[in-house]
């Protein structure tokens, strides 16, 4: 059974300038989508932020494995429910794809707990993304270093946790350096930012960039059965502990009662 | 120079609770504050829910090095702009040390990104909190563990993040374990979880338990200054990059124009 | 295609104890591989000490997906040369399940860089393995907790590094507490600790057991193929650099020099 | 009381060199320990490979915070046993920092468990530490960059385990990239290795380098003492357990018998 992907775009640079509109007529979204369902094993579709609940109701979540995201102008549009409900998702288990301008997305700062600030600049300057560990999954099918000739510069600090894993990092003609491809698990779910993605070079279109995005799709899905459950916080009653034990001492809660939120 | 302590205490149960009112005369934020101002080194006040910003002000927040964090049944009553303020000098430099009940507290899922969930159980029963790390600064002055008599259970799975270090794992007469002492960093701000601290039990009366709140705050003190850019976005233009670059390729943004956000 | 496992036994309890006979006839080896073979997609065979080269060869260890390691008497009697040979493996790719006490096998410390060493006591008291993920690949599966009537009691501090992952902490009978399933990465290879399995108990005939070590060579089998080149220093001539750069400064290693090791 | 560190130098290019010796006439090691007691609270000495036990017997040892480590050609020759001594005193909380070609040091590789291996390039280019975090205790004092006019490219791949955290990653005008600055624990030591200082370059007479290098000093020192006991594997008896139980089932030790190792 193929990997149900959903591209989000927030679709407003492919309408707005003509630059971005020649590069991709049918939305960066439509591009990636396209990219994923090349070969076997994913099924993508995209959602935009013009849709309805942006395209992600809960019954489209609910079958969604895993989500990629590209936001930039419009960050502030996008509905606080819409990012709960997309936090949820991913600590049951959804996999999420962070690219590019969506370090500064609602979702991704909720689940980083963090700014997820960086400098940047807008020249059309080379960059070259460095594989740090050859036999990551999401590295499969690449060389030693992933080349850009035009590119726009994130440099660090990356305000971002500690990752799991550094899977890429860039080094810019200007002379900076970012962290440009991390892993991160928050509940079930795993999460890769990866850097690239500007709207006015054609990087959605690179063969590398596909693989890239294959790949991580592929390693961001959780098969287990959505854990439903993980943000309740149950009570379990003396009569249910695993070993025998009486109640004591003096209580706040009555028999039965739920605990505060 | 003492290290700010700011001890912030909901201060619910301790007014509408007899039980918890005959344990904390003053509070349970007073019992702690006094813990912190025995000995040097810290210098600890106290702020509540029923101030006026919560007691955490701009003004008092700028010049907090630690703050500490007791939150239970009103949870839902601090404020969204407080939550932020809070969570903007943690990336700044400040210190957290989240305590018990907290787990659930606004700020500590702000912070983590995860539901910050667990199970629980109210029965007086004796925990054991195991010092995993012997020399980790936490635990300076205790021995191999740490126990309370009587103590609610938290239980695993707590859905938070993997910790940077694992301080404490608490064992439970009623069959449970938890992760019960967990550090983690958010930008320049140190942040540690300890679970101890049920309202009808006199465990912030407890000297081991004192000890570690010192040595936390110790620990999460960082002295550098307030690293105040750390939430900005800067553009780097062409002509102060670090190495000679032409400006190439289209562009989204004109010069000088601030990025999205 | 399946995935080839090798389940290296010490095998030396079984033949000199008549405890561990009775229990484990054919060797707890043969018991584990068995139960890998169970169902589809793995395809295990053994390797025990008395072997030559402990049945580990090159050849061997180079068609082996992940092998799976028990020692206990005669850490001392595995030879160097193949230590560093399965370390090698590794690194390049080969996935490894250290089980029970090959907590203090050399590989194990090998890898982990720090001593391994814990607390113990054969009571045969009742352990509990809380699962701190539920969606964990490891634990697919399993309920909240696994249960064994027996064990041995493997108590912290570990002294291991902190871990990628924390999949289970266990409870014991006596009151202590243990993280009792690690995962780890080195190089391209990763690695999962897990620490049932005391040789005079029944416990590598307990079906979720089972369920826990099919589930673990699959989580830690790397397909990608062996990083032969993780052990080398290459030199990267003047002439190769990926941006254009002259010689400059004075040098120790003249042209073609290889790097000291 | 100031924190007493050690320089260890390899101390051989120095001798052999006439450029090396030329920069550091009285040898790399005399040049950093010397930076270390400018201004107060660290005590620095040096010793050196060719000195009876390489200078670092037990004793000294013992009563050393903070060992630092340059090797390069002579890697080879130091005394595995004195490795073993230096890996038990990490374990036991001292501190190491690991500078430049003591990637490949045993001391390093031994802590690590992995190869420690990555690219390099002698030709004098520029390197640019960025900062990843600026309020790390390691690079107080410093800007947001860090640059040397010449020195020793170090690229990516390093193989070494993800680390604890990121405090530096470099920039080199050849185009590659390198994770300069990354600091571990390993039992209650803590690591930090450190690239630059190539030794045909004047990079320990940098000023911004010796405020690295007195960070972390600062940061590498645990104050607690000594965790001797670390390297133990004690039996608990039923007796002592915390939890009242009863010897159960068979067993494969005797009543006090040492377990294996």
């Amino acid at each position: 059974m193929p990997i149900k992907a959903v591209v989000w775009g927030e679709n407003v640079h492919e309408q707005e300038n003509a630059v971005v509109r020649g590069i991709y007529p049918d939305g960066m979204h439509e591009t990636i989508a396209k990219a994923l369902n090349t070969g076997d094993g994913i099924k993508a579709t995209t959602a935009t932020l013009q849709q309805p609940e942006h395209g992600l109701t809960e019954a489209r979540l609910a079958e969604t494995d895993v989500l990629l995201w590209w936001g930039h102008a419009a960050h502030g549009k996008v509905s606080d429910a819409v990012v709960e409900r997309v936090a949820t998702r991913v600590w049951e288990g959804m996999g999420l794809i962070v690219l590019h301008s969506g370090h500064y997305s609602k979702i991704f700062k909720r689940l980083m707990g963090t700014p997820c600030s960086l400098k940047w600049r807008e020249a059309g300057e080379r960059e070259r993304l460095w594989v740090i560990n050859r036999n990551h999954p999401i590295v499969a099918g690449l060389g030693e270093a992933l080349e850009l000739e035009q590119s726009e510069m994130y440099g660090e600090p990356f305000a971002v946790p500690e990752p799991d894993e550094t899977v890429f990092v860039s080094w810019y003609e200007g002379g900076e350096v970012f962290r440009s491809g991390l892993c991160y698990k928050r509940g079930a779910g795993r999460i890769f930012y990866f850097s690239p993605g500007h709207e006015t070079y054609p990087i959605f279109h690179n063969p590398e960039i596909h693989t890239v995005l294959r790949n991580a799709v592929n390693w961001a899905h959780n098969p287990a059965p959505a854990w439903k459950s993980i943000t309740d916080a149950p009570n379990v009653p003396v009569s249910e502990a695993r070993e025998a034990i009486e109640q004591k001492g003096p209580r706040l809660h009555a028999d039965g009662e739920e605990g505060y939120r």
